[in-house]
This record gives C-alpha cells, sequence and structure tokens, in this order.
C-alpha cells in the first residue's frame, strides 16, 4: 500500500491515497496550525473506529438483518509524556435495527476485535487497553 | 480525546472530530462499498505519516531552517491472514529547503521516531518494523 503526504501550509497536510482521495490533517494554533482539519492522532482513532465498525455492520448485514442506522462513540486516553500514545480505547457500538438482536451485536463485534480488524489488533499489540459497549435501538 | 463516527451510507462512514471536522471512510465495491474516501487502514497510515510529519517540519522549523515544500512517501505492509495489521513501513521523508542540511532532516526523524510521535511508538510496539529514507532538495 503505497500512500502520499504532502505539506500544504504551516502544519496542513494532506494525504493521497492509491485512489487519490484525499485526507486533510491540521494542528492547533499553538502548535503553529490553523486547525482547519483534525489532528493525526484523532484521525487514527477515528481509523479505528472506521475499520471496526465496518466489520460489524458487514457481520450483521450477513445475518441478513436490518441496519437502519449505525453510530460509533469513541473516548480515547493517551499517555502524559511523549510519545503521547493510547493508552485505553472505549468504544460504544450503537446499532439501529428493527430485527438484530444486542447478542448479534456484541458477537459481531467480539469478531471484528479477536479475529478481523488489523487497527484493533494493532492498539492492543502496542499495550492499549480497548473496552467496548453496546446499545440497541428499535 | 472523544471521536464519533457515523454511518452514511453502504460502507460509508464519517468521522467527526472534538472540533466538528469530518473524515471520510468507504469500502471497495467488493466489499459493499462504493470506493468514494480512503479505507480505514490507508487513513491509519496517512495519520502515522502525518504525525511524523508534523514533528519533523516542527523541528526543522525551530532550527530556524526554511521548509520550502516537504512530502512523505510511505509503503505499508501488510500480514497475508486476519488480522491484515501493518508487519513493515517505510517513510520517504522529501524536504525542499534552501538552507538546511541533510543531517538536519535525519536528526529530526530520529527524534520523531524515537520521542515524539505516538503513531510509530505504537506501531513499532505492535511489532511493526519501520524504516527510513531522506531526501533534500534545494
Amino acid at each position: 500500500m503505497k500512500i502520499e503526504l504532502e505539506l500544504v501550509k504551516n502544519m496542513h497536510f494532506v494525504g493521497i491515497s492509491p485512489d487519490e482521495h484525499k485526507t486533510h490533517f491540521d494542528a492547533l494554533p499553538e502548535s503553529g496550525g490553523e486547525n482547519i482539519a483534525p489532528r493525526p492522532m484523532e484521525i487514527m482513532l477515528q481509523a479505528l473506529a472506521a475499520c471496526t465498525s465496518m466489520d460489524v455492520v458487514a457481520i450483521v448485514r450477513k445475518k441478513r438483518k436490518t441496519v437502519e442506522a449505525f453510530k460509533a462513540i469513541i473516548d480515547g486516553e493517551r499517555r502524559d509524556n511523549h510519545p503521547k500514545v493510547f493508552t485505553k480505547v472505549h468504544i460504544k457500538y450503537i446499532l439501529k435495527s428493527p430485527d438484530a438482536e444486542l447478542k448479534d451485536l456484541e458477537r459481531a463485534v467480539e469478531l471484528s476485535q479477536t479475529t478481523y480488524c488489523p487497527a484493533i489488533a494493532m492498539f492492543k499489540a502496542a499495550g492499549c487497553e480497548v473496552s467496548s459497549e453496546f446499545e440497541l435501538i428499535r
């Protein structure tokens, strides 16, 4: 996988994916940026959430259950000192479905977190504690 | 740090940062997506690149050297089997500067990779090999 990243101005960077999609990163003013895009570690946490959420939605759909809406709320804690790695991540998975059961959601998350999701696997291998919470909305 | 991630449609997700900036993720058609945004693991690699690149640019500027342009090219290798974690990452740091020396760039990368960059620290702690290459353009 080949990625390019270019400085736009000050601390504003743009990442270019193999399919030429662009993703923007920026720092806060106190770090020389203009806050016109998220911080890299915020996006890293979003990538983790997107990785596991894609698994979960795909697994629920494979069970022929309807995904009417899906949301994840992620809380990340970091070390106080450099390097400020993530030490704890809590993910709340919220599924709106007329026919899925809470156990379908729980099982999908379990499969993602133990088998499929490389982002979760890397966070865990790096010593980050990952915990989960589930909500089913009818 | 609190992040939200919402399903937009099919496999298209949008991440929302604490400052309400949005970042888009999508899967390929063979995985139920429409490829209107990058894959989560592509963005994770970009976040790693942005994290270390912000360090490098900041350190070079602190030495009162001019950053005329900056680019990083990142090659990531992943495991063939699930979970498909990154096993090797190679980063080429390219700095255009009229007054910086190659050793300024090398020293900035060294500081980022050994002290400051949490993304690099997490990838390394997760067993991913990280190698670097440097280019200075006048």
